[in-house]
């Protein structure tokens, strides 16, 4: 029988759930700046690269294994691959799939990556809609923007307890995106929140295994799942985000209410995304950096006696692993970043395989980095210096890396990232199709044809 | 980046996961005693009832719409009606019109309701791959054993921050009947434990709205899919379960890890289960039980002066509505209950409609009940005492009432409480031979023919 204890409750809340709705149903199409709308298209584009990029990978395989079992109807695409499936299966799919390579978009101030459930769910439900690509790109800056707000209201301690809050908050944003695709009223938006609520995917410790990568699909999925009960008049609570047996209460003890509204419709959380332009955790970014800076001045690896680099703490507790013996335990070498930064130009997926780490050269240079620790250095930051065989010495400092809010990666930088994921899986020819349709996707008629152009030929 | 503060860690939890999956993977068929067996098809039998009973409900039918949006496959049946669906919507179908009415069976210890989530995904699987019946009663004993058994390593903490119970740890049981029915080996039940750990589903907050019975739903369709993946080679933590940012650890501040071992094998949490025979909340039964007896005694309601009713501060707290004005509110008044008891004999779905609760008689005689606290009397008791108008006084102490572990229902109690719900559904010819088809599962070659019997003729 009830309890009437509880562990915690602000009964006084704000009504969130409703002023998010209200939002989410009313926010006028483009109805923000240039700037942002241009976010929206990188997000989506860097998000989709990611999904192509590891349609082949074997969680991708395992995962549509597993949906075939309920033989889906043919509705969505599956990005990269021919098979097509039920919408629900494809936001799922496509989630998992756009967060295998740990490539994704950041939303720095919550470690969420937004892209995953929101964009997953959008392009299915699109496609089964028949909608725009103005309602697409509308509905992927508002629900970003409720995932990241909720993110804001319960980060960091629902993170520090063990949730992994890309999936934990996700399903709010593709909630949130799908209503508005729908076309739902603020009422029908208010109860897709509300059912989205009771269903936040994701623990941290599954950090390393394939359900890392399922917990932005399957935040997909709820949320889209979320939307289409709404439709139906299916109810929930209206007060499901801020009620103190509500959302945020439940799964975190810090609940900044603020953060939900503050500036609401006037700063869009999009604008503080970010994209890895290394297929590696974020804090050997600035020594990557650094030594694709030091290339870039004509360095070759050969020349090189030594390298003394000064980090961050954090840098060598994650990532101090000297002698990787394979592509994955790569991930967490500082020491083979650096390699593939001055030999290779750059750290994509591909520079992360068992051959690259084992080549030789790879590891000659490796050995001749020296990483120390050093308070004074930022968590975004690496000082770089290279000692050369000619005795000269070259001094590099990073502040911030590429790729970081400061210092973002171009349009064109994220085209060449796309086509990195891409090209071997669709061909150059159609993924340079598919980058063209992603910057155009805000003027497309319908989305039909960028998703066509994400199957191969 | 990574955060490496844990709010509260006990990283010397026992391998429970692993424990569990074994059990699950390799404990024999009928591993248990014949009342053992026997509680589970009374569980199987009290779950379908509530099924179909509610199938045509407001919420059934907003949910059948929402997953007809996906085209499913006609893989699986949606009790009580002509519909299939994929096995995993059905899964969600089922479990959501299961626990529609709050008529469900209950694991008391924990206030469990674990046959929705449970049984829900075991008939959709069952169906597809042709399991016999005692596949499917060896797979629903060991599931509810796992979800029962965690909920008793979390609550009531867990619970009382606010989770609804039934949904968050029932895709753990979903999950382990499911790999059981496979024939997945340990290592893969492992898995599927592990993927669906990340996959809680429920928020009390949602109580008095749909949410609240699509979370056994969602828990039955997420703990299927799990399994489903985990068949692929898909891998989540081997600790999934009680590492410190794994399951127990996150969603809980209690551990009580012992509780996933006790007696593995040996003693079963089926067997704790209970049913409910009067459809509302459990501390209103002791009093209603006593007016069904009054009733046997021969009294009618036009004899009765008065009604003293003494009961536990809980029963007025949470269904001291006075003068409910529909059935809804009806569920909320113990002085409803108390007219259904005496006038009616039962207080099934049936007696909560709207036309009851407002029909005179009954109106009339919840008025002569005046209920009191008495802080002596325990919360599943109830005195009564019937004032009669030729001023006999009738004293009735009722200790534990009808559906108590101490006093179950019966097998002939539970048939009549499925006819009830399932006559207007199906037919009475159709409900009775289901009904045998439900004792007579475990000797079932295969569950599809009960299945076809659930559906419409």
């Amino acid at each position: 029988m009830a309890r009437n204890t509880l562990v915690q409750a602000d009964p006084n809340a704000p009504p969130i759930t409703r002023l998010l709705a209200e939002f989410v149903a009313n926010h006028p199409s483009r109805g923000w700046s240039d700037a942002v709308d241009h976010e929206a298209h990188r997000t989506f584009l860097n998000w989709l690269g990611c999904a192509v990029g590891a349609a082949y990978h074997e969680a991708a395989e395992a995962a549509l294994a597993a949906v075939g079992v309920l033989q889906p109807a043919p509705q969505a695409t599956v990005a990269g691959r021919p098979e097509r499936v039920d919408i629900a299966s494809a936001a799922l799919l496509n989630g998992i799939a756009s967060h295998i390579f740990d490539f994704d978009d950041t939303h720095l101030k919550t470690i969420i990556h937004p892209a995953g459930p929101v964009a997953s769910a959008l392009l299915a439900l699109a496609e089964l809609t028949g909608a725009s690509g103005r309602q697409v790109i509308d509905a992927l800056v508002l629900g970003v923007d409720v995932a990241c707000r909720m993110g804001n209201v319960i980060y960091p301690e629902h993170y520090d307890r063990g949730w992994h809050i890309t999936g934990t908050t996700g399903m709010l944003g593709a909630a949130a995106g799908c209503a508005r695709l729908l076309g739902l009223d603020a009422g029908r938006t208010q109860m897709a929140l509300g059912i989205a609520a009771s269903q936040p995917v994701g623990l941290r410790e599954q950090f390393g295994t394939m359900t890392k990568p399922f917990h932005p699909g399957a935040a997909a999925r709820a949320g889209l799942m979320s939307a289409l009960l709404a439709r139906q008049g299916f109810t929930a609570s209206p007060r499901a985000l801020e009620a103190p047996r509500g959302f945020a209460q439940v799964v975190s003890d810090k609940s900044a209410w603020h953060e939900a509204t503050d500036e609401l419709g006037r700063r869009f959380e999009i604008s503080f995304n970010s994209y890895k332009p290394f297929a590696c955790g974020i804090v050997i970014h600035p020594s990557i950096d650094a030594c694709v800076q030091l290339r870039a001045q004509g360095v070759r690896a050969e020349q090189v006696e030594r390298i003394e680099l000064k980090v961050h703490p954090l840098v060598l507790e994650l990532t101090g692993k000297k002698e990787p013996a394979d592509g994955l335990q790569g991930k967490f070498s500082v020491y083979h970043g650096c390699a593939a930064g001055l030999i290779l130009g750059k750290a994509s997926e591909d520079e992360y395989t068992d051959e690259i780490v084992n080549r030789a050269d790879m590891v000659a240079l490796r050995r001749k980095v020296e990483a120390t620790v050093d308070e004074r250095i930022g968590e975004a930051s690496a000082d770089m210096a290279a000692v050369l065989t000619d005795g000269r010495r070259i001094h590099i400092f990073v502040e911030h890396a590429i790729g970081s809010l400061q210092r973002p990666m171009s349009d064109a930088d994220l085209a060449a990232k796309f086509s990195g994921m891409s090209d071997p899986v669709l061909g150059a020819p159609r993924s340079a199709a598919l980058i063209a349709a992603c910057w155009g996707l805000g003027e497309a008629a319908d989305v039909r044809a960028l998703a066509a152009l994400a199957r191969p030929a």
